[in-house]
């Protein structure tokens, strides 16, 4: 498979194949494993201070010739001193999420940055496209992590979302193969993002533990959760069945935020927590069967002659 | 207090409180209980073959001497079977539920019987007025056991169906005191349908796991579960925390509808079994804290005296 469209000749890369930018996931060297195999890395901002993303960002240049970007969550407190860091390190890609695409994607484009927006409805994609992001991703409710309130399947916003909007589509959520891939390219996407099935890899920074649940995992064992204070798909453990179940039995929003705390993302997919973490994690896992290599990853991904991957 | 109203009118009872006809619960015991105290006691027919419905019919004619009905649910297969006892045994007042009121209300009519539909929506409460039903039960998403799709809270219900109907409204889910009664009266209804506060009562045929479980619930520990294969409102216990997970795991619904299989309510109401039962219960479970008689229950609900009543 060789698709070349807008999103190769946006970003420069050889396969329209992103990797999410994905807290205690995606520091540089999984970014630099995607980008040497002709996808478009991410570092995950996410779960990094200023100084380490500058870090990572800094590691990435030495080590890899390819074009690469940065994910920043615009909720952060602090989200100006990572622009900053990006902005100085001279990142020409970022990917933004979480908040208004309108606030600094002007001035990104002004220092010469492609800007792709994170989008799970039409009117985010509209605004996005309205303050002239390059490009949007369109994340459909099988993504694993935070998740759009809509919980629109990603067929329907695709399909929508290429009827109303311009800029390249890069579709989200639950890919994890190539037919995935040729869905989402059929309906209208110009490319894929992948969580997911990067979380499992080799380069990976995801402690075991957390790959091999993903690994684990069949299609049933995923859920969304917390819609109240915001929606999560992750692997169901014993944290994620408490939390179900304090939302189902109408616990007051206070009660699941302190549930909820902050460091159970980090509990379950850096530390390997199994039981008391959040293990985030799309629908795609039933589908993912080991931990491989970024360069196996896309030998499967791109590869015409695997047999099962166009049923 | 002493209401007297469309509804005292309509049934000749002293005080507009109707006891909810429960599966394995309202047995001729209770609904005698009920009527003697001045409410209306109903028969539930859904736990019953129509030959113990016939004896339960027979034992309350002989031992009392107020108004009383039976509850039908109008998706039973033996529904006629269920008719044909009711109108042989010359019942004066049925009330039906689950089902269209389209079908039998005029031949109940036309025998003499008052008909009272139940409803969780105005387009129901439309029809049931539309068939001549002489008044509707306005069943909220706070009420124990099987509940209507739309998830509609008591309150918006009354007000709604205030607005539209014409013919007398029974408000039922989450009223367990005084104040529910009052609130419900002045939001537009003309009589409250009470049924977990009988369920724990002394003359309730339930288990009396069953009623200390309820006892012991708190605000905030019943959930609604099952949306895809019909929605009930229960106690949370271990079967219900597994049927709450595989509902948010997308477990395929012929495997919900196995789960659930024929056997959970009479397991949990009337065997007692607190953990592999269901144990249905409204919102209201948080402030019933013993079993009563049903003479004490009304002294609650009617005495003007009682301090905390009216808060």
């Amino acid at each position: 498979m060789r698709i070349k469209n807008k999103i190769t000749d946006l970003f420069k890369i050889e396969h329209p194949i992103i990797q999410g930018g994905m807290v205690w996931v995606s520091g540089w060297k999984l970014a630099k494993a995607v980008s040497e195999n002709g996808g478009l890395g991410l570092i995950g901002a996410g779960s990094m201070k200023p100084e380490l993303l500058a870090e990572h960002i800094q590691k990435i240049k030495q080590n890899c010739q390819k074009p690469f970007g940065v994910n920043l969550p615009l909720f952060r407190g602090d989200i100006e001193e990572l622009i900053s860091v990006v902005i100085t390190e001279s990142v020409k890609i970022v990917f933004t999420s979480a908040g208004n695409p309108g606030k600094y994607t002007e001035m990104f484009k002004q220092k010469g940055i492609k800007v792709v927006h994170v989008v799970a409805n039409l009117k985010q994609a509209l605004k996005a496209e309205s303050v002239y992001c390059d490009a949007i991703v369109a994340e459909g409710v099988e993504a694993g992590g935070h998740n759009g309130a809509d919980e629109i399947p990603l067929s329907d916003l695709i399909i929508q979302l290429a009827n109303e909007v311009k800029i390249p589509i890069i579709a989200a959520g639950g890919i994890v193969d190539k037919h995935g891939i040729e869905k989402a390219i059929s309906l209208g996407a110009s490319g894929v993002q992948i969580g997911t099935l990067f979380a499992a890899s080799v380069e990976s920074s995801a402690h075991i533990n957390y790959k091999e649940a993903i690994v684990k995992a069949g299609e049933n064992d995923t859920a969304l959760f917390f819609k109240s204070i915001g929606l999560i798909r992750a692997i169901v453990n014993p944290f994620v069945e408490k939390a179900i179940l304090s939302e189902k039995k109408n616990v007051p929003q206070e009660e699941l935020v302190e549930l909820l705390g902050s460091k159970r993302e980090m509990l379950g997919i850096f530390n390997g927590n199994l039981e008391e973490g959040i293990l985030e994690a799309g629908t795609g896992v039933g589908k993912i069967t080991s931990v491989k290599s970024v360069a196996d990853i896309f030998r499967d991904l791109v590869n015409d002659s695997s047999k099962n991957s166009l049923t």
